[in-house]
C-alpha cells in the first residue's frame, strides 16, 4: 500500500467535520490554514515511543487516543483552544487492524473536542508516534508557569496518582485488575482537561499539565517563578483504591508517578469564588497547598511536621 | 542530564536571532507565535529514520542539517516563506560530542534562513528525527500541485540524480569517492529552495519539491491536475559525473532517485521571460518538456521516439 493509498483509508475523516480555518489538508507538500487576526497560534509537539511511553501490546485503539491526549493536554495548560493535529507515524509493519484501531481511538478524541488531522508522515520503522497539536489563544491570554507569587492557592484538577497506580499494578504483576478498571482508563485513556483550562485562563497565575508527577511539574512552576510551596499532604485527591494502601505509599504515587495529564494552578488568594464553582461543574478541583517566598517545596504531614521525601517524577534520561 | 539541560545546552539559541514573530519559545507547555493578519499558515512534517532516510554511521552534523533542508524545501513548494521549527529527537544515548554536532548542522541551516527552534521534544529510543516547518504565504498565495494544464512548460531548478549516483556509489561500493564530492554534498546537505519558491509562487501553475524522484512527484502534479507530460530525456539537467554514465543509466537515476530537494513546477507557454530570468540568477532552471491532455507520463528519447521505462520512485512502504 503506498502512503497516499494509507492516509486515504486510515486517516481521512469527512470533510464536514473540518475545523474551521483548515485552508488546505492532507495532499499537498504542506497544509495551509488560517490564524484569525485576534488570535497568538500555540504549538506543541510529543513523540510516543514503545517500551517508554507504551508496553509492546498496547492496544493500538487507546494508543491513538493517548497520543491525542497527551497533546491537547498541553494545550489544556496554556489556556488554548485546539484546533488542528499533524501525525507522524512509524511503524514497522502495514497492519490493517492495527491502523483500523488506532486510527479510530485517534479521531474518537479529536473529534470530541472537534480537531481535524491536516498532514504528517508515514514511515517504515520501530513504532513511534509523533503529534504536533496547533491551538488558539486570544492574544495575550495564555498562561505560563512563572508568574505563581507567594500566597496564591495551588489546586490540581481531578484525581493525582490513578494512572501511576495502575503502572504499579502492571509492573509488579498484581493480580485481580479487575477491581482497577478507573486507574487502567486513567491510564490509557486520559481526558485532557481542554474546557477547564479555557475557563481557567482569566484567572490562573500560572498553570502546567501534570505529565511527569506532581512534584516534578510543580517543581517548574516555582522554578519560573522563583518561589517555593507547602502542600498539605491529606489534601491530595486520590482514587478510593490508592486512599486503600499505606498513607505514605499513596502520597508517593500521587506526587511522583506521571501520566496524570491533570491541570495544576495556582490562583490569588482572593480568587472569586464563583469562578472555583464554574470549574467545579467540569471536573472536581482541590485545593492542595499555597506558594511560599522561600524556594523551597515542602509537603506537610497531618499534625503539620514535614515529610522529607526526596524522590523526583519521571526523568527523561 | 535533564530533558531542560539538553535543551538549554545544545538547542538554544541567542533571542537576537529570533525569528520576529515568536511570543513564547522553547520552556513552557507549548510556543507561541504571531501570525500576521495578512498571512497564511503553512505546516509540513517530516520523519527521518535510521537506515530508511540514512545510514547509521552519518555525520551528525549533516544529519542535522539535512533534517531542516527537506522541511524547508516542502515549505518552498509552496512558495511560503520558513519562519519556526519543532524538533522531536528520539536518540538512545546522550552523548555530547554527538547532539553538538548536530544541533551546529540543524542551526547552521536554520540560521541561513532566518529559521528559529521554538519547541519539540526529547525522547530515549532508536534514533528518530521529526521536524516540522512552519511558513507564511500572504493569503491565497500559496501553489498547489492540481493546477497544471496542457500546454504548460515543465521546468526543474538546478540538477536532477546527483544525490541518487552518491547513494548508489555508497550502495554499490564504488572506490575514488572524492571524485563525487558534488554528489556527496547533494546526499547529505542537500539546499531547500526557498528564494526561489518566492519568486515563482505568482508565476507558476503547480508546483512540488523532488523528493521522491522526478518521475513519482511529477505524477503527484500529473494526478491531481488530470493531465499528461512529454518529458525530452536529452534535456534533464544531471551532473559532469551522472553524464559520464550511458545515457539510459543517468536517465534512470535523474528520474528516480529521490533525494534531490530540487522543485519541479509547471509555467503557462507565454510567461514573462523576465521571471525566468530573475530565477536564473538564483539558481539554474531547466525546460524539461511540457504538459499534454492525454494523462500520461511520456519520455521521449533523442530522434523523438518513447523510451519505456517503468520504474517509480521511492516507495515508502
Amino acid at each position: 500500500m503506498s502512503e497516499s493509498e494509507i492516509i486515504k483509508r486510515f486517516f481521512t475523516i469527512s470533510e464536514t467535520s473540518q475545523k474551521s480555518g483548515v485552508v488546505l489538508g492532507i495532499g499537498d507538500d504542506a497544509a495551509i490554514v488560517d490564524v484569525p487576526a485576534e488570535m497568538q497560534l500555540v504549538l506543541t509537539m510529543d513523540t510516543l515511543i514503545e517500551n517508554v511511553h507504551f508496553f509492546p501490546d498496547v492496544d493500538p485503539y487507546d494508543l491513538g487516543y493517548k497520543s491525542v491526549a497527551v497533546n491537547l493536554s498541553d494545550l489544556a495548560a496554556m489556556g488554548a483552544e485546539p484546533c488542528w493535529l499533524t501525525l507522524s507515524l512509524t511503524t514497522p509493519t502495514i497492519n490493517n487492524d492495527w491502523l483500523q484501531s488506532y486510527s479510530r481511538g485517534f479521531f474518537d478524541l479529536a473529534k470530541q473536542f472537534n480537531v481535524s488531522l491536516i498532514g504528517g508522515d508515514i514511515i517504515k520503522g520501530p513504532l513511534s508516534i509523533t503529534l504536533q497539536a496547533h491551538g488558539l489563544v486570544p492574544k495575550g491570554q495564555f498562561v505560563k508557569r512563572n508568574a505563581a507569587s507567594p500566597g496564591d492557592l495551588i489546586y490540581v484538577t481531578g484525581q493525582l496518582g490513578a494512572a501511576g497506580l495502575a503502572l504499579k499494578i502492571i509492573n509488579e504483576g498484581m493480580q485481580g485488575n479487575a477491581d482497577f478498571k478507573y486507574e487502567f482508563e486513567r491510564l490509557h485513556r486520559p481526558q485532557p482537561r481542554v474546557e477547564e483550562g479555557l475557563v481557567l485562563r482569566d484567572h490562573v497565575t500560572s498553570m502546567i499539565d501534570i505529565s511527569d508527577g506532581l512534584m516534578t511539574d510543580l517543581g517548574h512552576i516555582l522554578e519560573l517563578s522563583k518561589v517555593g510551596a507547602e502542600i498539605i499532604l491529606e489534601e491530595l485527591p486520590s482514587s478510593e483504591n490508592l486512599s486503600k494502601l499505606t498513607s505514605e505509599t499513596a502520597w508517593e504515587i500521587a506526587l511522583t508517578s506521571g501520566d496524570d495529564y491533570e491541570l495544576c494552578f495556582t490562583l490569588p488568594d482572593k480568587v472569586n469564588q464563583s469562578i472555583l464553582k464554574k470549574i467545579d461543574t467540569l471536573c472536581p478541583l482541590t485545593h492542595i497547598g499555597h506558594i511560599t517566598d522561600d524556594n523551597k517545596l515542602k509537603l506537610i504531614k497531618p499534625g503539620g511536621k514535614e515529610w522529607i521525601f526526596n524522590a523526583s517524577g519521571y526523568q527523561h534520561f
